[in-house]
């Protein structure tokens, strides 16, 4: 897992089961509309190219059967469509085929297990990986120091965001607090900001850059 | 007009009527959920707030009609929903409503008028704005100059990007290549970067940025 980019989205009312539609994504779906589009700003390049060096996790704590966690795999994923539908589908036929909590792929780089918010982030901080909570009170990412080869795990809210008893885990479990921007962004958009600056830390750069 | 944002995507197969599929967005209309995200990504901050600095210009090239420029004023638009399908929705609306190139608003904050993507620029170009083409092969933004009170034009490509004539058309009006990263990102990313960018330049910062 060495060198990986890791991001974990906390959504709190999205559906734990197959059952809403494509179109209404963000009222059947408990804002599934927000997992969508962070799955794709995670694990995206221009024409659909994918990050290898990226897996994305969605805890997903909606009706009826929460939680679970949907982990997305970029290093094996064959083929991820940019829009939200496409994805939509993608989390409706996992959530469809996934049976307990084995953690078995249900699709190509897709699993799903029954993982609680604090099990994942705790898993991470066991294995030595760095915890950074994606919050405007942070420090600025471009004055934080970053390491080509050690696993950065960004946590993000959804609409709602992560209540006291989150934050107080994540501050016992060392996460430190960074900020991408001056004002308050969607998380997909925070991605792609945390994205650019790995990248031009860590990328073969162009010759303008 | 001083002191907005203006993005212009050319969308090369992008229907020019209302009759697409909200389901098929990328097929039925033409790439338009490129449109779609662009728009969510230019257009809003967190919880929805619309940014009232920006304004988006999409040039619709598909059938039958094109082409269509759609026109969303941030100042002027009430409301927007991030996800696709809400958007998508409301470029049908717009689409079914407008009728010849009166450029009137077909709802609040929306026109649509027949301008072509070489009327667009040199109309800006006209105006005084800076023309800039988001490029690979351009200069680093983090490096270029900005002037709060000065008009940014921000040009992109969708999935297809600009052809020749238009990269000429384009270096004949003055515009400046400005890249946001060493990776090829998709346009929506892009954009989040370039108000990343002027956000950190001219916003009122957080403690800590």
């Amino acid at each position: 897992m060495q060198g990986k980019r890791i991001f974990v989205l906390k959504a709190n009312k999205a559906r734990t089961d197959h059952k809403f539609h494509l179109k209404g994504l963000p009222s059947t779906g408990g804002r599934m509309d927000i997992v969508c589009r962070c799955i794709s700003r995670a694990l995206l390049y221009y024409g659909n190219e994918i990050r290898e060096d990226t897996v994305f996790y969605a805890v997903l704590l909606g009706p009826p059967n929460p939680p679970k966690t949907i982990r997305i795999d970029g290093s094996r994923v064959k083929s991820l469509g940019a829009d939200e539908i496409s994805i939509g589908k993608m989390i409706r036929e996992a959530l469809k085929r996934c049976r307990g909590n084995v953690g078995e792929e249900v699709l190509v780089g897709v699993s799903v297990t029954q993982m609680s918010f604090q099990d994942l982030v705790e898993s991470f901080a066991k294995k030595g990986c760095h915890l950074i909570y994606l919050h405007e009170s942070g420090e600025d990412i471009r004055k934080t120091t970053f390491f080509a080869k050690d696993i950065y795990v960004f946590v993000l809210g959804d609409h709602i965001g992560l209540n006291d008893f989150d934050e107080r885990l994540l501050d016992g479990l060392g996460a430190v607090k960074i900020s991408v921007s001056p004002k308050s962004l969607l998380g997909s958009h925070c991605i792609a900001i945390v994205h650019n600056e790995l990248d031009r830390r860590f990328s073969a750069r162009s010759s303008s850059l």
